[in-house]
């Protein structure tokens, strides 16, 4: 018996399964497209080999390491580094194995489904990860790990990906995409810009961070003007490595549309530190009307994704860092928040400007309301913890009766799990063509729409919406 | 074939979709009860022909030109009126074949479905509609116009209207109500009392409505006393023709029940015009509670429709005035909101107050614990963006369990688009006769009974909630 | 025809029911794991037969005679008591009439499922309740009850329960459990320290309560030390009466970490009576982090049962009392608030926090991915309004994807109505078996792991969670 069962997440009913079966078929051999997401873009500069089976499944996956955490089991002893550098697990074997004994914690989760792709249709391994498996797949995966076929570059002609756009901050000189422009390899492999180290006053070491931000751009960034066009310096060269897109990670989704006068003096303020948290906020929401409008210079289209409250235990936050698993979504505002901005620039139809919620609350009561009217929006797909069938089931079903398909932006895998991607994809549209499948069966949607927008929504819709 | 299934939003399982068959061909032919809407008496007044297809199914419908526009499609061009006069799309064929070429748009909406279902049951129509169908459609249903049988009238006894709320202002003087019971046509359209423009502080012009609401009551509406007893006095017209309801369409659902004397104070504050937001909050509270206390002498049925963001769109609010699809549902909160009328009148069984709410998440969590205890309250069906097949099984869903089908008010179209009346009522019958065949054949609910809550569903129950 | 239908709540497509009946088949006859409830421990301390069918059935359970007082009746005709004694309906069988004539508002309601397992399978009764047929099933149960068959202790054991919880208050001297204990009778019945009417300082008698405990535990409670070591010495009594948990019902899931001197001057202010609201807050919140803290010496589990706004109907809480069918849920944040708890013990394995919620909303977006990163913390199974079909399928498709099955702690039936007890665990199951059916059928689950976790869903789960 195969690990993944092929007909999985389409509908039980046969009249519904054939038909979504029918429409998976046409959809499921299209190239990736992944126009956001965290890869490593040295992976495919270096093209080295992927060290071992725990840092390609474990360590870099906050998914997984996440719920070994949730049942007791400490950072440490998966290998995850201590922010002072102090000893951590570092046998990789004894890694997976812990994984391995625990991997009936991921049963009925999407990292369940993504995992087993990745062993199945990736390494080839047709068991179940238990403790008594766990060293015959290490073996399996270490030993394919070592080929030329398991390279980065290898497997991201063999994952049939067209484009992936890595995300780097203000400051990144972009070297590893330069040695991708130059090698002889002709993957596409774009960077997106993301200025949340220059961009909000919370971020560590932001001061410094604006000082190299001149530096680096030859702009006096300690006034407004100079700042400004910093951005605008920046944002060129992050295009010329390929970008078509800038993103912005901010713990809520205010905007604010500031006379430039009152935006130069907060920038002084915010400068100089003694800024109180109203000041921060008001502060990046200023800064996304800005991208915004220069998003309509530029033609880079605005990603927002809002709502994380970040570093959730102060404990693990000191011993290991950021992006530890602890980031927990909460209530996120959008109508109010948005307004600024889209009295700004909200009706130019030149604008992208692509929101995503850890907040379901929003998709049929103010995000689907807002993209069904407003030109310059577009809703990215379920973000982070929706990335799953039961999230995009609901995400579709709360939003499409009011913005349709075509106010929507494709799927966004927006991972750093790179064996991942493939079985993202494709938990994507077999979500979405079960959907349409349910569409037609019940008489919403006819048969022949519905494989116009299935290919719509695993290929089109992306392209459009970044401008690939 | 058919433009619409016949089997539409049926359960796919044939034993589901055989019950829900069997209780909606019990249903289907029931009159139509339309309680609360936007239909212009004037069309039943005057009678004259609707002028054509965009003014019938464009211009007036925001569902629709405000998908157009969330494509980048400028109102004008879709003929919408701007506030200075200045010119718009005047060609209604224009309009319609931008329409046209847009609709595949709509996939997936419940605007789809309503448009075909008067297409194809008014119209006759079964081709779908696109750039290449648009004009023999166009000419089609203009023809079908120019005839007498799709006159207002005819239009509505063929629909089997058996009652029409249309919803005027506290200052109308009903004039098309008058010349509708003066006619000769026996069809059955009432007005609704809704007195916005005298309660809510916030209103355009409020204070010469109040001045004016005097003059017609023949009241000293520049007292507290006098005031409330124009509304009286009101409240008494409207019944006189038809009206069995009040509507108040508020931000919030908050109430108030202050002390006389206080709330006299606070009406003169009000009246100066030097009131701050909280206190304009305060007044419409207030006058909700004053509203269910004279509904408990007069016997009107209260509705409250809360938590519409109005206008969001500072330009378009300022290009083409209010109604133009930027209304934006946010976070509504009703069990702090509501307790001050509750304690007030909550108690009593001769009261019926209807919710509605554009938040979802208060179905569950406070409008059917709310409904399922207090004999006054009734919740309304699923408000405007809800209107749709999942709003409708997300409403039944999350209501059900906890206040039963008792304690809600059948079905409103809510609509200012006339044909769309039997296609919406028909989604409703429809989903509602899905759920319930749901129900029994997961054995919760017997087949017997099943047939009766369709019933009440369908009919009954919006005939009691709204005494009609 | 049974009352119930066998497959009642199994999915209608034949494979998936064929699945969840398979499922159900292994876990229908597991014993009973009741951990949170509250069924009086009088009842099986004396063991003397229920009064009546009214004293069973309508009287005791908020579920049925709010949905009756929904619709116009009052509180007095069911014989709920008066808080000044004045006369209410005395005669049993005339409420019995009265809940049977309006059987038909349970149409869809869990209460439906509840009553008609009770009926037919505690008692034996194949026909429909309504007003013909209330006299006869009222003999039938009334002849019932006389007989030994029907005493507590015989039903406890016919129920195969093999642990039931009851609620204690702080000051409770537990005699019925030690009655219970020095019986012949092995029923396991065992005790829960809430301790809310010495920790809420806005709780009817708080400082009295607080003199009262002092005493009881010969601690000078007028100082933080001595109210502290009150806690510990009242937890271990409750231990010593069977106790493994603690609960807490507080109006927010708030909590705080204040320093000792903080904490102490906070409970001088609290003890003064001259607090805010806000400091009532910040001490309930100390609390919860106190208790944890004491968990983490004396092993208890800890429940936080948070955001109910109680007794919402001024009038009924003046006439009626507490407990009334009034209590409607809110909005409840559990990120922030439960921040400063988890920042001091979240990372301890050996603690166990069980969170409830009556706001659905914080499912996917709060509490499944704190639940599914933090050692400590478990979600307890939906809660009131929400124990549920639905609302059991909403809370695992809300759920499973973050945290998986281990982070949740099995059923609770939470309830006072004790011939309830077998319906709800066996909705439950039902329904949980019905959701493993769906995972398997596509592909989201292994057929074998859906019979071992349904196995820990029904039964190991709750064990584990409460130490039992």
């Amino acid at each position: 018996m195969p690990l993944t069962d092929p007909d999985r997440l389409f509908p039980v009913n046969e009249k519904q399964r054939d038909l979504a079966r029918a429409l998976y078929a046409t959809v499921s051999g299209l190239p990736i497209v992944s126009p956001h997401g965290h890869c490593d873009p040295r992976w495919f500069a270096e093209n080295a080999r992927f060290p071992n089976p725990a840092e390609l499944f474990v360590i870099p996956d906050h998914y997984v390491f996440r719920m070994l955490v949730s049942q007791g089991m400490p950072l440490a002893d998966l290998g995850i580094p201590r922010v002072d550098g102090s000893p951590v697990e570092a046998d990789p074997r004894k890694i997976w194995h812990r994984f391995a004994s625990a991997f009936s914690l991921f049963r009925g989760t999407p990292s369940s489904l993504w995992l087993e792709h990745a062993f199945e249709h990736t390494f080839g391994i047709d068991e179940v990860l238990n403790a008594e498996s766990a060293n015959a797949i290490y073996d399996s995966i270490e030993g394919q790990l070592a080929t030329e076929a398991f390279r980065p570059r290898a497997l991201f002609d063999r994952f049939n990906i067209e484009t992936l756009a890595t995300t780097e901050g203000p400051l990144d000189d972009l070297k590893w995409h330069q040695m991708i422009k130059d090698s002889d390899w002709s993957g596409k492999v774009i960077t997106t810009y993301r200025p949340d180290a220059v961009v909000d006053p919370d971020f560590d070491g932001f001061a410094e961070n604006v000082a190299t931000f001149g530096a680096l751009t030859q702009q006096d960034t300690s006034t407004w003007s100079g700042y400004l066009e910093a951005h605008r310096l920046r944002r060129d060269y992050f295009k010329k490595h390929g970008a078509t897109a800038t993103d912005h990670g901010h713990p809520s989704a205010a905007t604010e549309n500031l006379d430039a006068a009152t935006a130069a003096d907060l920038f002084q303020t915010i400068l100089s530190g003694a800024f109180t948290p109203r000041q921060a906020e008001v502060f990046r929401g200023q800064m996304l009307t800005e991208m915004a409008k220069m998003s309509l210079e530029d033609g880079l289209t605005l990603q927002i994704h809002a709502g994380s409250r970040r570093n959730h235990s102060a404990g693990v936050l000191a011993q290991f860092g950021r992006d530890k698993g602890f980031d927990i979504p909460g209530r996120t505002d959008y109508v109010q928040a948005l307004k600024p901005l889209l009295d700004a620039v909200g009706m130019d139809p030149n604008l992208t400007v692509i929101l995503f919620t850890l907040d379901e609350t929003v998709y049929a009561r103010e995000l689907a309301p807002l993209a069904g009217v407003y030109p310059a929006l577009k809703l990215g797909p379920p973000w982070w913890f929706y990335d799953s069938f039961e999230g995009i089931k609901r995400f579709r079903e709360a939003t499409t009766e009011t913005c349709g398909f075509y106010n929507t932006a494709g799927f966004n895998d927006d991972t750093r799990a790179f064996c991942s991607i493939p079985a993202r994809h494709d938990v994507s549209r077999r979500s979405d063509c079960a959907y349409l499948s349910t569409l037609v069966t019940t008489g919403r949607l006819r048969e022949a729409e519905a494989f116009e927008v299935a290919h719509d929504l695993a290929y089109g819709l992306a392209k459009t919406a970044y401008n690939l």
